[in-house]
């Protein structure tokens, strides 16, 4: 499906008499790699999993989704939070639509210390970039980190002990002004029992241990923690939260899904 | 999480102060043997992921995990289309909740006949139920149906050949009564290029892409005929079609998504 | 590629002159209902996942890929360790080789009992068997079980607590005799620090929770207490032991793996 | 688990007295991000998936996980072909091991050119070094190429078209001096029926669907056709060659695997 043969035919310009708009036609799964702003380094290379979408007028057969990934590479080293809506912009005016959808996904490293030994390692997160352009323009940012949740039901029944587990935290927001993305992480990590690194030495590990036995959490504390966190923001007006936790005694997930606006 | 411990202290039950009802909390990724209605024969067994959810007042800590296991192993052996409002009923009763959800999604199999040969054999499709209990109930079914789309661009610009896939039609369905599953898919196989089987002799691989190259159709087509089928029957009263190719001359998706209601 | 159109030519069948064997040819990714043997209940329908491969003599241009699926019919409803070697020799005969290969891996659930309330409820363990069948006969039996551990050093060096986590322990026999794979399950389960279950109550939990902290285990001390076990059954004469633990406090897991010939 | 607590007790470095040696303790599942040799730009950034594993002598209880992560960190932005031998000895070194063994997986990009416009886009391919330290050093590259291929069964028996579909590559090296990466891809690119591309023009698509056509390919021939051009070059003394195909007319794959030595 591509487009610009000198006098091959086009057909996606055919007409279409089935009068059915289509929501979203797009691209799907590009991988390509970026470059984004880092709070503490300026910027960080990583590798992202990109859709982008037009609406499709009820008349037309079809879209050309070679110019999807033209327009990728205009922005190429551009493709960010910054950019986002000029690539939204171009993507209505070059493929002539009434709206414009992109997803951004990627990795994303920030460097943490350990609370005692001081050892510095990376620690990875997924953030995800979720823009709209019609008439109005939305914009949402989510970020998921791991997080360490100790129970506090196993705790507080049990003589000595108590199950803890990894768990995953998403935070998605639509937001007034630019925020670091590092600031809602951190605001995550700092709502769960513990937060996670890479290298941590004995030191480390004791008073990890013992500082997220002093704070058990149910995924329930955590997104209730996170959401008063973000409602007393008011850069944030609408957020949600989710707490998976990938629990330690059972084969599934606790879960727990808060939404504000 | 756990509850009915005699003399055990219930954590979950303790009041929250942080005036946040969470929207849902519970059990997610649980796997579970299923036996659900089979058009064909009757009844057929599959291996289900489960997720079980109900609303959490904003002055309660936490909600009791164990009591939604408790509801699947009551309904053991009945899980399915049939008794799902009967479990989300019992779930907002035994979890003390104003509004609870589920959703169940299971491979499931269709015995297909090889269009020369007639060779029997089997082909498996994704289905999910979502259901949502409230003052209103709300129903969704969705099933997953693999398709062979033939472009309809590279098969007119070429001398001959065209390139096709592999891609996966979405149907997602509110609907007023029963349906069989199985029609659905059958909408969806029909809508495409062409269909899919596990077991093909060389006649029906030549009549298969004979007749594939006779019905080239963009992703945008497959939404579009699907869509124009779902309208015409007034059973559906809200839809989704979603169609992703997996492009074998590209390494992304063309994908195209329509919604009615 | 398919087969037996009467006047349709057999491309499969022409003469290759590359002089390259080809090692294993064949279907992968089949997916397929099975029914297994069951310890408790005699037996259990699920859903299979099927490679099937033969040799390819170097002077032949290809196989016959719907010969796989044919065999499968043909022994619907018998898949399974009993019936594994006879599918090899069909597949030798049916696809005229000099060696087949098979590959089964399927989700498997046990009824277990939770150790104080005595509520009974299901566990999902994936299990895998891999034949090979040239002059010689090969057959492995692998099982997935999850686990929780909890760690000796965090307990060790903490004044109260120990991070614990969710692991899966993998094991893969060769054996002389027919066993139960619910016996090498069980065997995994009372290795690691404790075992998990669908649905607990508040006594079970604080059971389970006392029970792990006194059975601090590494990855490296669980595979080593599975190996001393598999050892001392000399109906083992070959096996591989691997624990991954996914580490409460780090995003990467902890491993260990143990092989014994 | 980790170390160097300066009065915490060091249960790594207990005594066991199990007698069993284990093949492969370490950390699974680091992500990293990596900037790894690039032959037309230089250099890449891109993001890795890590495993580190070295051998535990019999006598001790545990290895010090935190130390692989260390001298990830030592080599940070050195990770590569080019280091990976000095990374095994600092591992056998820092663990005090007789053997170390490392995995290095992640996404690798290249420039393409479309075949007629000459429209240039990016490709990703996933790349993978494996090496193993004992008194004999032991290094495998594998790269991962999607391809085109069309069936040639499908293209004799029919009066017009042929299924065709994405498929994967897998090729695996040992080999003597340094080669480009690059070098393989383009092996396998060319060795299938077609090549992918992210962008592509009508001509070019016109120029691909024919050339596709003119080469059909089972995945026999694929993997006979890199297994030819492998052996003809003597840095290669032992390779793997997989090929598996998304079949567009099933829901499996047809799959090839051929190894030389």
């Amino acid at each position: 499906m591509s487009e610009n043969g000198e006098k091959l035919p086009d057909i996606q310009m055919y007409r279409d008499d089935r009068k059915l708009k289509i929501n979203k036609v797009g691209v799907k799964g590009v991988r390509y790699p970026i470059i984004v702003r880092d709070k503490a380094a300026g910027s960080q290379s990583t590798v992202a999993t990109i859709n982008m979408y037009v609406e499709l007028s009820h008349d037309l057969k079809g879209t050309h989704m070679s110019r999807f990934i033209e327009i990728l590479n205009e922005y190429r080293g551009e493709i960010g939070i910054n950019r986002f809506r000029a690539i939204l912009e171009r993507m209505k005016e070059h493929l002539n639509a009434s709206s414009a959808h992109m997803e951004i996904e990627f990795p994303y490293f920030m460097e943490k210390e350990a609370p005692v030994s001081r050892e510095k390692s990376l620690m990875e997160y997924y953030c995800r970039f979720e823009g709209n352009l019609s008439d109005k323009h939305d914009f949402i940012v989510r970020v998921k980190v791991p997080v360490m949740t100790v129970c506090p039901c196993s705790k507080e029944i049990s003589v000595y002990g108590a199950h803890n587990q990894r768990g995953i935290v998403t935070v998605s927001v639509r937001f007034r002004k630019f925020f670091w993305i590092e600031d809602v992480i951190r605001m995550a990590e700092t709502s769960a029992s513990g937060e996670l690194f890479s290298l941590l030495k004995r030191p480390d590990e004791k008073y990890i241990t013992e500082k997220s036995f002093d704070n058990p959490r149910f995924a329930e504390d955590v997104v209730r923690e996170i959401a008063t966190k973000l409602k007393a923001d008011e850069n944030f007006f609408w957020f949600s939260v989710e707490a998976e936790n990938f629990e330690s005694i059972h084969n599934h997930s606790a879960y727990a899904y808060i939404e504000f606006s």
